[in-house]
């Protein structure tokens, strides 16, 4: 048996870090099969289906605690699945890993999936492993939902509402950080900074799926993001004000001259979401959000001239289009 | 809009290469969502799942044709999935590319991959896209399978037929000539490469799924995977001269001093089927491949001392044990 650095086996990896993670469930043959099986216990409801990769240098900087990679892979997975008006079920990890991955890689990468398949309720179906010179995770996410439910990205009607959740940028300005493009006192440094290693995925997407007409987690920046829900078909009028900075961002933009709220209309990984609905759902979803504890903004609206408007001024060249292929 | 070389976007790569293998089934909202749907149509089947990737330099070489890396990408998984008893369903990709990948070479995989789809009956349900320096390929393929029925890798009795499909180590030979290892005549030479370079999934695992104890496909080599099926808990004892090899496979062993039936006991990449079923199922199992045009062969049987035996002598110092993690 060949062995990489540390006498790492694909076995010895799968049975000593991974195993924990299916927790025992039937389909899995506890990770002893090349396959398993995946049913949904309830007859009303169906699979949503979902893949996405994270890599070293593109996504994350190959210094990142595992924790935080982790946090990533899981956030931009479920992100979609709960976009998709679905409820987590389980997934599946395939792991390149560089050689210098070692056991206490592997520990803490694995006990930060435990903890985050507990909070979210999932578990891992199963896997591969490969040798790689960079690391690099991709991963597929399996959720159900009703059978008679079905959420698009890209459903909607003239005059429809757009909201969004949470509040946008505070992850690029966390990477601005980290970059060192600027600097704030330590303790704004460092909330920006886990909000950019540890993003979250927004939870409401289930609990809204019927009373909306599209919904998109923000993974690409919210200009990107709303342009490919408008598909070419419609436009949007997006009321500046209404964007939804948290009081720390405003902060920021008040200090930093080269840095405005354009920076923030395209950046990537908030994991807020994009909801289009009929004017006459908005009260029951800002209800049904409130109710969670989510914060849920009214931005704008659909309308027939095609492309992206703002109310007010906003220097268009400054916004950048954001694209994972690059 | 980000480009990589040649002007490739994601959208780019997507809509010109990739839509034209959903079939434009619903489920896969045309690739226009994040996620996708999954369902069965007959609700008497329950969905299988396997993944596996394969990486430039490890399982394939940088300058393969990318013909090649579709079969071998396609091949890894529905092995897997007839290996469980099922039938082909859909499958999701994970493209990690490099920057000289180039339309000619999109062209060029993504119609062998609609080719493989045809001969086997699936469809390309999502992915995912993003920039690596060396290529990898990682696919998530799922299957349908009676709900009943389960078939698994490690479970067997005493006294048990040990059965394979096909022949062993062609694809070896292949990649010994293309390394340089030894050569023979142009059309041997040609063959063996072939089958190293397309290796193709045997179809027999969903026909006898219901005759036998555990099944599970050749890719680790003959002894490597057999002992995963073993498990531990029991023995096999194989008859060196049933272990079916191609006629012109015994011509290279037969000029190759140094190459013997050793160096192919653990050659991985066969995709054959291991089939371990009781005795009284040996003349069905048979009967069925038969009736395919499928080649089974009877090679031993399961017993209670532990470890892999032989009724002739095998020296085992030349069998090494195959482990894709190196």
């Amino acid at each position: 048996m060949k062995l990489i650095k540390n006498n790492l086996s694909e076995k010895l990896i799968i049975n000593k870090y991974f195993k924990k993670l299916n927790l025992k469930k039937k389909g899995t043959f506890n990770f002893e099969n090349d396959g398993a099986y995946l049913e949904l216990k309830n007859k009303n409801y169906k699979l949503t289906v979902t893949t996405d990769s994270i890599s070293e240098d593109i996504d994350f900087f190959n210094h990142d605690d595992p924790k935080s990679i982790a946090q990533k892979i899981t956030t931009v997975n479920l992100s979609d699945i709960y976009a998709m008006g679905a409820l987590p079920h389980s997934y599946l990890l395939n792991l390149h890993l560089p050689k210098h991955i070692n056991e206490n890689w592997l520990n803490s990468f694995s006990n930060q999936l435990k903890k985050i398949q507990r909070k979210y309720g999932f578990y891992l179906l199963g896997g591969d492993l490969s040798q790689s010179n960079k690391l690099i995770v991709s991963s597929t996410f399996f959720g159900s939902i009703k059978k008679k439910l079905e959420v698009f990205q890209n459903k909607l009607n003239l005059h429809d509402d757009i909201l969004i959740t949470g509040s946008i940028g505070e992850s690029k300005i966390g990477l601005e950080i980290l970059k060192k493009k600027f600097s704030s006192n330590i303790i704004l440094n460092q909330y920006f900074i886990q909000k950019y290693l540890y993003p979250t995925p927004c939870k409401l997407g289930p609990l809204i799926a019927s009373h909306v007409n599209s919904m998109k987690d923000i993974s690409d920046g919210l200009i990107g993001d709303l342009t490919d829900m408008l598909n070419g078909k419609y436009g949007a009028l997006i009321n500046v004000n209404k964007i939804p900075l948290s009081v720390k961002t405003k902060k920021i933009l008040n200090v930093q001259n080269n840095f405005r709220i354009e920076n923030l209309l395209n950046s990537g990984d908030d994991y807020g979401l994009i909801i289009i609905s009929s004017k006459k759902n908005r009260n029951k979803i800002i209800s049904i959000a409130n109710e969670n504890d989510i914060k849920v903004s009214y931005i704008g609206k659909i309308i027939s001239e095609k492309g992206i408007h703002f109310d007010s001024y906003i220097d268009m060249k400054n916004i950048k289009k954001f694209d994972h292929f690059c």
